[in-house]
């Protein structure tokens, strides 16, 4: 295998290999190096400390999964807040929303919505809609000072580590709960269930203290490990297994991955991650 | 990376890849060169022409998705055919139904049969239990001739190609709806849907022209190409999407990954499978 193939390795010893016809950009913050690779089978790919963040081929199936299961079953949204996701990405799902007033991004690398802007058009084009307020700051910080402020919020983050660790504590969970307004939904990204369903155990655990509801819901993303990935659904106002999203949008037949039947799909996990969410399994 | 890391293209420009720890074996059939590698995250790993076709780790997940759908929905069946499937998984999971009486293994290698037997116990195992018949030979002839013979006809064939192209023929599919009892149900795997959506597509529409009912259906195999597998069912008296599959067997809350919540959720495409499968789609 020689030079012109990227690897990601998911765990120490399995990987994701990709075609590379050239690196297009290269750059380090201090947060975190980016590299931004045109693959021969994904087109453009967005990597953060050598991670898959996107690609053009596959994003859809993140951005439409993170965004509309939250955005359709509260049916009346005006007003979120999407913590990282500094590519744009979620922001393009959630304008497709006509309820919704205002969108915060709170992204702590500016570079990311730098990169994404200059390299991924089709992704950050609504970061410049008149309805979004882009911030460059710290995303638990913002959330900490916020109160009854948002109907929906995203955390569209890397995985727990580094400066995001802190986007998967139990505090970072209390002060997002006080940020939401009466009826809101939070959701966050918890990785492969395949390979971390103890990390999906440990949100769950502490998004359940806090919530009457609590669940994660599934979707599968080819270049992300293992294919299958999960995100935590977590409402006072919305129980995920028995709401009814709306299924009358104008928008939903022309996305690519969702559809009114998938809401349900989606929150169907496989036994073997149901086992993994026992309270007497092994986190 | 070096010489100890397995590669499989799935496509010309993506690929999965495995650490090895060793190479268990290897030889060549007529039919198809086999392999078996010992791989650090996945187990032991069977290899034919190159590509996987099943790992210790996850080969639960194909083998409960091709065999407990059918079955739970007949609920009655007696007589199993498996056409191809020389590993005995599928045998394995066929044989958790306490209505069969017996199984017909239909495989054209036995170098499958063998080296499953040697090197996967936990896969072979049922092979020899008194209610399976093993018979080496090819698969299209034995359906050709067979008639009225079997409740549930399950093809866990390699992909179209060689020798396996012609299981996905409609002379094929006429025989096997001539094999198959009143009130049967044809199973077949039809690839990646996010890759070869044009396979699931041209085998829809061959079943869908002699079945009352034709739909695919997905499970997430972290080892095949996407992590998306699908299969195609077919049926004059069940119709997948008005089921109610048999949800009281007694195996079931032992299955790792098949729940009788994941029947419904299984047969819900994404929306880009949903299209690629529109009779005006490209094939």
């Amino acid at each position: 295998m020689d030079e012109s193939w990227f690897v990601e390795k998911h765990t120490p010893h399995a990987g994701l290999t990709l075609a590379v016809r050239q690196k297009l950009f290269e750059a380090k913050s201090p947060y975190q190096s980016l590299e931004v690779l045109d693959t021969h089978e994904y087109g453009r790919m967005l990597l953060l400390d050598g991670y898959v963040m996107l690609t053009e081929r596959d994003e859809f199936i993140y951005h439409e999964m993170i965004v509309h299961p939250a955005l359709l079953s509260h049916a009346g949204a005006e007003r979120v807040l999407i913590v990282g996701g500094g590519d744009g990405g979620s922001v393009r799902e959630v304008l497709k929303h006509s309820t919704v007033q205002s969108v915060h991004l709170v992204e702590i690398d500016r570079m990311v919505i730098d990169a994404s802007r200059e390299f991924f058009p089709a992704v950050s084009a609504k970061l410049d809609d008149a309805r979004v307020e882009v911030r460059v700051a710290d995303g638990f910080d913002h959330v900490a000072e916020a109160r009854d402020a948002y109907d929906v919020i995203i955390v569209d983050s890397i995985d727990p580590m580094g400066e995001a660790a802190k986007l998967f504590s139990a505090p970072f969970y209390d002060h997002a709960k006080k940020a939401l307004r009466k009826g809101g939904i939070f959701v966050c990204q918890t990785e492969s269930p395949f390979y971390n369903g103890e990390v999906v155990k440990g949100v769950l655990e502490k998004l359940g203290a806090l919530y009457a509801h609590a669940a994660p819901y599934l979707a599968h993303i080819p270049t992300y490990p293992s294919g299958l990935w999960s995100f935590c659904f977590a409402s006072d106002a919305v129980d995920p297994h028995a709401a009814e999203p709306q299924a009358d949008a104008p928008f939903i037949p022309r996305l690519k991955y969702y559809t009114p039947a998938m809401f349900r799909a989606a929150f169907t996990p496989p036994k073997y991650l149901s086992d993994a969410l026992r309270p007497d399994a092994a986190e």
